[in-house]
């Protein structure tokens, strides 16, 4: 049905399409409906919403989300009909009973999701098989090109381009924003794309974009990057990889990481970005992600195997993830603790050494440390203000003050404090719970909301003394962290008093 | 953040809540997010759009379809936040790593579908946990209970209450159309729920839908039921065990349905309706449900245990499921097909054999048949007329026309006939083809859509002799149909000879 475009001031990051019952009766269209959309030059894919308020006969209603990824004009023509199921829900059932998929099958699955023929049913459908079923080697390196390849592609005129990853996990992980600036600072090349918060309380890009803006384009990165060596964006806002944008949606709310997704969508952005050398960061401990050395290993094994086929020179660290890096979880938090560490050179003793251990690694792959002097040469570079400077360069390419004090950062000024209610040494961090009382608090989404820690393990506390601060920017989101906090031992103390023996 | 509601005249069958942008970024809500819905009464949950077209700040649009399941007044003040991830997100993770759910657990979810706090994705990945983990009788047992429990139940003044159900999959099955009214005639009571189709092309509701109003209340079951034993109606119209309405919606997306879900899905209606006697029809044969004896044996045994922990009398017949039944496949062609058979006493062998098969067991079960005699009894109602009688009575009460005759059933007038390419005898007719191109057609949506077929397995044909018609009510559809009808071998055809040897 031949129809005109009504564009409306409507969002939801569904592609909704809104048409009057009139016409969705005579186009036998029902509500949720997918519809195939085609104009002069491309199909698109959308969902039917029956609307008699704002469209009239004859109109095709469409919301903005639509429009920030396709560009339509109001009063466009455009050609409506109701699209079949798509085949590859086929090879999504095929994966639910545990075959292995073939290549046409992973791209098509792939190619569906990009045009969005498929929506959440069958995309969570997809990623819980996975996280049941799982993908072979074969599978994820299929899955991982298919993903680079149905987005765009970066070709930076620089050599040799690095990349750092962290798999996450560890709540207050704002280490690359370490990182970043002190290998670019030794003269290479790094143009670090991160993703938003999947189940924790800060991605990188949630960090960064406190700083500056981190939704560039890949003209505007590959700007930045041939000009100062590096950036810090948001991998989302590039139409890299955009399948995987859409199934961490799914991922999300499910809090479920599948590995070959994972894998996928962590090197299928590399790949797009032409990363040569990368760096893969995995926290180890309770609480994270991998929680034991044979599975950080295996992890491991695969990354590098996955290189392999990529062409990439894969090198893994395992880190130490037992409990948060640094004090402050949540976006604001972090880049402030981050700003402080870079301005002063000086900063939490697990933040600076993971940040300079893993850009170590990276000064050797890239050949400007030798052999075993990498961390010694990552430390001096962000003790001498070095890193800081470059880091400015960064933030003001991303259009940010590159002046912000950290003082300046907003904080989330809903707060709660918690007490020890009796004296001792603080024997563990749950991560787990931290991070669950910075998502309660409004964490990535609010800013401004987390979780700064007074104490870290090891230390001793007296009764009454602080011991982490919840901040929100509203309190409904506080008081639901303060639940959360009170159902879970988000930090445990415990005497030194292991054994007292009455008085014989 | 308390608002005044305003009722939009959009229609979509999720729960959508829209809100001014300003209002949005004031609550912190997100396009999709969930949020919860407080009126001085209860407390309801529905999904973010930002909407500046029609909202204005303060004000809180709800779609209809909020509308007909609960009550609101234009310019009603209620109270709007964030709401949480729901508890049960948790139980359907435990599920999708193979755990066993306790009983709380699988209530919490039920609930939590029902209360619409769980969404497409967190359903869509409990129907898939479920496709691949299972659930052992225990669960199934405690998730039949909760769906009934969580909807509303029926109390006909009327002992014994019979019900019969087929698990489906057969294409053309119209049986329960002819058993219903038989099983009435004889004096029993029969309040036939039926569910729409879920992977075929109609389900007895859609079919009875032709005929007569499908889509009654409670009340007015029990007075028609209470007055001339029977109806047929739909049960998704009832609130019966409303969980599985909006489940069934993942898993026809999905083309699954998993074998716990499913006896729950039928098991909490015949609960939720008092049934005491339940003949289960599992049709068995290559491209339906059920494929091979030990796997209808095994769901036979499944129900029967499942029954007998309800307080329910259950026996099972497993029927020939090889190829359609009868010779039309489509709500309006089956209604017309039941239709003629009613009228005549006669009708394909095929439909007329298992709807006395299936109607004897009743009356046996139901105690007006001796033992062995229900079939002969079943035949003699049919043919005698009695049995149309009882379909008018049905008709009538549910706002049919009750005179009505088949030639006045609309078929989809956009037709397509396949002819025999070649002479032989009719080898196979593939189920599963046949509904795939009577859904492509249209059906069970489009209710003239659907297959009408001129043979049967073991007939002769000659070359150019029709073999099949596909009924369609758009141009678009219909060539949908004949595409997949191309693409598959719907009927094959065999010559018979089987072995030609040279003049030697």
């Amino acid at each position: 049905m031949r129809m005109k475009t009504k564009l409306l001031d409507v969002h939801s990051s569904r592609f909704l399409v809104f048409i009057n019952e009139k016409d969705a009766r005579e186009t036998k269209l029902h509500p949720n409906d997918l519809v195939k959309i085609e104009t002069g030059k491309k199909t698109l894919y959308g969902e039917v919403v029956i609307d008699n308020a704002n469209i009239q006969p004859g109109e095709i209603g469409l919301s903005k989300d639509f429009l920030t990824v396709h560009n339509f004009s109001q009063g466009e023509i455009i050609n409506i009909v109701p699209a079949g199921t798509p085949e590859s829900v086929r090879y999504i059932k095929k994966k639910m009973y545990g075959a292995k998929l073939k290549k046409v099958e992973i791209e098509s699955i792939i190619k569906d999701i990009v045009d969005r023929k498929l929506r959440d049913i069958e995309i969570s459908a997809f990623v819980t098989a996975l996280e049941i079923n799982g993908l072979d080697m074969d599978e994820i390196a299929t899955l991982t090109v298919a993903m680079a390849e149905t987005g765009d592609m970066l070709d930076i005129d620089r050599k040799p381009i690095m990349d750092v990853h962290s798999i996450g996990g560890v709540p207050g992980n704002k280490t690359n924003m370490l990182v970043v600036p002190i290998v670019a600072a030794a003269g290479l090349t790094i143009p670090k794309t991160s993703s938003r918060a999947i189940t924790s309380a800060a991605g990188t890009a949630d960090v960064m974009e406190v700083l500056a803006d981190v939704s560039l384009s890949l003209e505007e990165i590959k700007r930045i990057v041939e000009k100062i060596g590096a950036c810090i964006v948001w991998g989302g806002a590039l139409n890299l990889a955009p399948a995987d944008d859409i199934t961490i949606h799914a991922e999300r709310v499910l809090s479920i990481d599948p590995r070959g997704l994972m894998l996928a969508s962590i090197m299928s952005k590399k790949y797009a970005m032409g990363s040569q050398y990368v760096l893969i960061d995995i926290p180890m401990g309770k609480g994270v992600k991998v929680e034991n050395v044979e599975e950080a290993r295996s992890l491991a094994r695969d990354f590098i195997e996955l290189g392999k086929r990529l062409g990439q020179y894969v090198e893994v660290a395992i880190t130490y993830g037992g409990q948060p890096v640094g004090h402050s979880v949540g976006p604001a938090l972090e880049a402030k603790e981050a700003l402080e560490t870079l301005i002063s050179g000086k900063g939490p003793g697990s933040l600076v050494e993971k940040a300079t251990g893993l850009a170590g690694i990276l000064l050797e792959m890239g050949g400007v440390a030798p052999a075993g002097m990498g961390k010694k040469m990552a430390r001096e570079i962000l003790e001498s203000g070095k890193a800081y400077e470059k880091m400015k360069e960064i933030i003001a390419e991303q259009g940010g003050d590159p002046n912000i004090k950290p003082e300046d950062i907003q904080i989330g000024d809903k707060t709660f404090t918690f007490a020890a209610e009796t004296g001792g040494y603080v024997t563990q961090i749950d991560n787990k719970a931290i991070t669950t009382i910075a998502r309660q608090a409004g964490a990535p989404e609010d800013k401004g909301a987390g979780v700064y820690l007074h104490v870290k393990v090891g230390e001793k506390v007296k009764e009454g003394q602080p011991l982490f601060t919840i901040h929100a920017e509203s309190e409904v989101r506080l008081e639901q962290a303060i639940i959360a906090a009170r159902r879970s031992e988000p930090i445990r103390i415990e005497g030194m008093v292991l054994q007292r023996i009455g008085n014989i």
